[in-house]
């Protein structure tokens, strides 16, 4: 009835998952954990009500943890480059893992994913894209899905963080953000990206020395729809997520975040949500429910482990372009099966 | 060809309504002037091209400035307890005139300008409710008075000025600011007021002592459509016109005024015009033009003396009820066949 | 760990409750039903995993499920007239009751319930009044309490159903419809209605035959704060819930529903909710959360039994003010201690 | 005191230009017309009241009409290849000339006329970019140019036409179309284009065969700042134009024209503009108030020469990139001092 997860990292991002399984959701509680930083670990453990009431059980590695037969299902928050490892194990151990992106950090360990799922002959992985459970944008993609408003042309989306740390450099600008504008063009539109342009405007003072902020990223579908995508990760006056379809006989477009309108001296004002928790955490909620009950019905949903790797591919494509300053075509391996229309259409339509 | 204008009274809305007649319309100028305060007068006149590029004729009265045969219609913008006599006396003079509201201060002052001008046997005067010359209220009667939304049931306005001058009473609101809204309701319904009530929210603290601000005034309209007027006077933040018409399979809303939105410091915002010149302003330029190329051509147009005079009425019943704290029926004269539908359409509809 | 709740009624909304406690939220399961209509509670159990599994247990009537001790708090959600036996009875049981609102349908078996809470010394009793709980009103609430534009002075409000069944009356505007925005000017100013009057518009050819809609229902405050509601339950076209805080420096207003805007055909469109459970999904989720935190938490929080009875109350003076067309002073019974502000901060702020 | 002007080319909007100078601004007439169409420019000559109130005179040709000692100034609205002869004569004429644009069709053309104006030693020519008379536009800049939000580093920019005739290319969505959001981007941050490039992106099944529709054209200004521009001709469902800045610490954008909001059929809509005429009269409008007012005091003002040299070098570019796919450098001639800061303030501020 209830499904018993492992959190494998518990830094900001995986104890939010935790409390989300643990305070929100239905039908999920959170029986084991482990983290690189173990006392980090403990402390997350002994404050979960567990199985039993008693706490959380704490592993020592991911590894332990997946093994764990008190373990149903996987989360993986650790940090990026240990995400095949885990996401291997969980295959070979038959276990469903929701792992937040990127499945992998090189298109080398994707591979290394894809065939090992393929082998295992079923979808064990669920990717961690939550804008596809973000009711806004899954309004837009009925609308354009549905065709009343003809076949889609382009696409205009922003991406614009308020700041970011210090080391954050133009190549996370790709990985870490427009990753998620990626995801959004692909299962958007049911097509895969078939070129990457990075342009270079005017770089804000605001960016660290040496490192290109906002970045134009010019993403050509299959279908030869465009998708230019403003990424700004300095942007400073909030977390402003904007996207635009046009299509053959009109338009659809992301509205603002609905709160209420304030009028005061001289004029009127609405709220732009300050960061991704405030504007996302519904679509987080939704996305997590729906694995839980997903995988509690012995099936699974939502972005699989080929988005993973196309997103990582996207990317990857996305850099060279950066560096080179020309266009570069994304070179995807053959979709294998378990990835087709008929098998993963949950997974576009998640 | 050129429509040669005197102007009686150059305060403040005088001296706009000349700018406009000899710096943005077409076909009019003003030859001729008149203030209380003859040296204001004389040097707006002098300022003036006038009809022979040596300034504007200064008269020393307004019924010296009608009388002159070098006038062909007047301009009335002196203060409202003046306006009968002048109106009058134009209508005597047969010349048309433009009178900013009020047509007159009393509803027994407005009865003998209407018994003028039916005695006149044709239309000569023109009132300045300049609302019905604004594109979104235009487009708002509009789509009322297509049916698609069905009957008309209620209207929600709110009249927000900034802030006024100390002096400024209670009573002024209902006279200087709700008279518009009066207009705008039998404007929008092609109906008259049948009775009013006057409420009294909690006072503003900026309101002049023993006044009472803002108001809540209900107009009930003859068909039983309800209409509630918010009309506050020291709303500080900006001037703010809101209307919205309930009908029976949908409603119709005033937007905010399009300007460009700036988003920073967590939020996005827009502007509220700053005073009614802002707000109106090509409302005035519309209701100047129609007035100038109506006269040229022979004939009038616009909001009548009738409905001068209805707004009066409405205007004083107002105070009644302000005074009374009770609902107070509006008892009008029986309209004269001259602003009958036939011949007052153009007004309504104006 | 785990709030075991027995439900009281499982028509539309009980069954919509149970969705929600047994695969939305976190914490709480349905281990009890009963209706009645045994037949269809019978249903509702057989498909309902229950504590153990094998569904949740079917009771005969409200008092037995009450009184199983396999049942630690109770929800309402039977016949507005049954509500104040069960509430009684669990006040008496000493458990936690959630009763969606009316507390009672006569003032006094409100009073019966206050003085039954009263007595028992805590409070056992949480009112449905879910508006408390929506994104947009609290972000409202929250900027007329900061004070940054000034005290209060009116508030707008519209309540407009897309309709309602053939027998739905006038008074059920009040009752049924207008007793949430009873409820959230309560809440949102703190403080009592102090008189109700009750407007009849031309009424709306969609109505019942002798039946008035839509109503204007003016509610003055205990400040002197005027609030207007717009109440229609034929206004065909969405569900449509309006608001507007006017204060001394500017205004905060309730925005439409956030969602993707489409354009085409001329204009550009957006959505308006079809129905109050598009619009208050999440108010409702997370009402329902905050009560079961808060009940397996040992404590209670949200609408108190005053709110429901000052709601009722108010709801019985607008009927009598719908009769007498006059304006009708509300008068409660003092408050009692538990349920003065040190005592119900949290229900007001709730 | 009333500036006579002369009006070569009586087209469509020959024509509007000439209702605009007689009917609604103030202190212009036309005194003379011509077209190729001669049959055309009589009829519209005789229509006219012209100076002596019996029409205004027909001239057989553009240059008779430049030569007439009756004409004080001249409006150029014919075919886009005659602009060059005619502005040329007006330059020799010493007389000031407002050019719709193109300035002239050809850069060696636009050469030629820089290099007369230059001779001449005064500014003579306005051209006719009329978005930047527009309210949104200005007010757009201002925030920008305040620096309130930082420096400016992109803009997003869309064009979008209804439709277009069938012989409408991809060139002329370049040369007609883009060509508007051109000189906005050289007028919106004071600074030449230095690169262009064209994309295509999947072609509109409404565009005629063989032509590409829509485009996305990207400037690179001389600053770094890239302004990318959907540009649309078959959009189908209104004339969207679409113009967002974003700058460091914020972003500023066009709103939607303001107009009522209808609620209906479960949604809220607004209107977009049907064509240029409706987004932009007002514009056009203030736009020649502007250079009457300026020409009638002896002087000149508005977008100057260079702009139309600018930008039809920079179309040029376009049709350079569109057809090379590549990245095209925009090459300017050195800039005379006429148009330099301090004499061009004035124009690239219009």
């Amino acid at each position: 009835m209830t499904l018993d997860v492992g959190v494998i990292g518990v830094g900001m991002i995986g104890q939010d998952h935790i409390r989300r399984l643990t305070r929100v959701l239905s039908g999920a509680r959170v029986v084991a954990v482990t983290d690189v930083d173990l006392d980090r670990a403990r402390a997350v453990a002994d404050d979960l009500p567990g199985g039993d009431g008693h706490g959380a059980r704490l592993h020592e590695s991911g590894q332990d943890l997946i093994a764990d037969p008190a373990v149903d299902a996987v989360v993986v928050t650790s940090w990026g480059p240990t995400h095949e490892e885990y996401v291997l194990a969980c295959i070979a151990a038959g276990k469903q893992v929701f792992c937040e992106k990127p499945l992998a950090t090189t298109r080398e360990a994707c591979d290394r994913i894809v065939d090992a799922e393929v082998a295992a002959g079923r979808r064990l992985v669920t990717l961690g894209f939550m804008r596809r459970y973000d009711a806004q944008y899954r309004a837009m993609k009925a609308t354009v899905t549905s065709g009343e408003i003809g076949l889609p042309l382009l696409m205009h989306a922003a991406h614009r963080n308020p700041s970011v740390p210090p080391h954050f450099t133009s190549d996370m600008i790709i990985n870490d953000s427009t990753v998620h504008d990626i995801d959004v063009a692909r299962w958007m539109f049911d097509d895969e990206i078939a070129a990457v342009t990075v342009l270079k405007p005017r770089v804000s003072s605001k960016a660290a020395a040496g490192f290109n902020d906002p970045l134009l990223v010019l993403l050509e579908m299959g279908s030869g729809v465009l998708v230019d995508v403003e990424a700004s990760v300095n942007a400073g006056f909030a977390y402003d997520i904007r996207g635009e379809v046009v299509c053959e006989d009109g338009t659809v477009e992301l509205s603002e975040s609905a709160g209420p309108i304030v009028k005061r001296a001289g004029g009127y004002s609405g709220r732009v949500p300050a960061d991704w928790r405030e504007r996302f955490v519904l679509a987080f909620d939704t996305e997590f429910q729906a694995w839980v009950d997903a995988v509690t019905a012995g099936g699974t949903t939502g972005p699989s482990t080929w988005d993973g790797y196309a997103a990582t591919v996207a990317c990857d494509t996305g850099l060279a372009a950066l560096r080179s300053g020309q266009r570069e075509p994304v070179v995807l391996r053959e979709r294998p099966d378990l990835y087709k229309p008929d098998h993963s259409r949950e997974a576009l339509s998640g």
